[in-house]
């Protein structure tokens, strides 16, 4: 690929032994990766590692040494004994975990929001529960509108490292309301744009080379070519982006390249239409 | 986690910008590390690299670096210009790519097939087609029995390295048909068990200290919980899992922690049934 002048690189670290023994399907890095890609960011790499505090503690401190912009880290913020991510991001800092005292006010607030529900006089503050509240020094809770554990921000070495839930909605939930914000902020008026053409009657094969000379004409576009069906029975998906400082600028620069595919290949006998995608 | 003696580990790469922008879901890795590990093995850590091939090139490095048994690595073996995957881990291995006779003989013969069923005199071996031919040197190809490119296995500082096609189809039938085999023999008898329990009427912060108990007098058998409601509705997965080495003593180490963790929840209020997963 070659490289867009991107503003921002984003790493995604996604923790859980779950992942590991494909007991769940990562749909939290795809979302992230889409969400931050549509925000214009550039998401250089998923790291998937298990809930043991070493290997999160050198996964975190690889990231960091490799200086993106952003870390965000998914998955075991809570109260059970694995869910390890903070004490593994303290050690990847050369830090500990001290008791937050902003995060344990939200803790204490979602206790006596849920005990209100309940119509009980009080929920307990056990140790497993106070344990969220235990962050890296110096480190920011962020809230969660959704679950009990909050998320948290730290800057260390110019990268900001940011920890969220592993539940689906939880993560999502702080991610649009805390860190986006952050986000737009960085990135400023740059935006993602893509479009899908479907192609049948010509070999993946016999793509390539037709793909080298559209990019080669269209330098700020990406071309990429999925094939759907098998060789033999020929059907591809051409997947045509690009990044552009304003929204105009990237469908320009798309149209121009799908223009220019599609009377290529219909010279060549292969049929094209939109292509559309499942999901 | 607590690290069980496993005969063997196994790191995955995952290569692709798609998968980096959000536009696919990592299905192949899922489907790898599921199959891996109940075959026995230990997937220990999966990255996504973009298809560049310096990004491939390192990655494939700081892999080999860690000495896994098996580095299996997904995705970028096509014909076009951007399946970069081979000439990455050439890179890794400081070696090159090389014409290899074997993986050519096993593409000609599939355009012959693809002819054969156009009713073709012939289809043309273009460079692009030849290009899925150049294996790193010392290279194994495998054969692909549903598409085009053939995967490869090569040794390299007692790491056996794998690249599978990206394609869900053409990857499963050749772990299945090449890959499946060598690790069998690589493991033994060794056996993944795990089974679910649903619990409700109690807190995830509550059950923490539950699972320290249990899984400290089950020192073989790995318990996680996974909030499924939220912490105000309590519903919880508790996923109990374990290796061994035949499949009776795998069985009784679960059920006996199984026994064990339903009596506690009980004697505390909560309810527990079988939980059903939705896949």
């Amino acid at each position: 690929m070659r490289l867009l002048t991107l503003p921002a690189d984003i790493e995604i670290i996604s923790v859980g032994n779950e992942l590991l023994i494909g007991k769940t399907l990562n749909t939290n890095a795809q979302w992230l990766a889409k969400r931050l890609t549509s925000l214009g960011l550039n998401v250089r790499r998923i790291t998937t590692a298990s809930d043991d505090v070493e290997e999160i503690g050198t996964v975190v401190r690889e990231a960091v040494n490799r200086k993106p912009d952003f870390l965000i880290i998914t998955g075991e913020l809570g109260p059970t004994f694995d869910d390890k991510t903070l004490e593994g991001i303290a050690k990847a800092l050369s830090s500990e975990l001290e008791l937050n005292k902003k995060a344990l006010a939200m803790i204490e607030q979602k206790y006596r929001d849920y005990a209100k529900e309940q119509s009980l006089e009080k929920i307990e503050l056990t140790p497993a529960r106070v344990k969220m509240a235990k962050l890296p020094k110096n480190a920011d809770p962020l809230p969660n509108p959704v679950g009990t554990a909050p998320a948290m921000i730290i800057e260390q070495e110019r990268v900001k490292i940011v920890a969220l839930p592993g539940v689906p909605s939880e993560m999502e939930a702080i991610f649009d309301e805390s860190l986006a914000p952050m986000l737009k902020k960085l990135v400023g008026n740059v935006t993602f744009y893509e479009t899908s053409l479907g192609v049948s009657g010509i070999m993946e094969s016999e793509l390539a080379p037709v793909i080298d000379v559209v990019m080669h004409d269209n330098p700020y576009v990406y071309i990429k070519s999925h094939p759907r069906g098998e060789e033999r029975t020929p059907h591809i998906e051409l997947h045509i982006s690009t990044t552009a400082k304003d929204s105009t600028a990237a469908r320009k620069h798309v149209s121009r390249a799908l223009i220019q595919i599609t009377e290529i290949i219909q010279a060549k006998g292969g049929k094209t239409k939109p292509f559309k995608t499942k999901d």
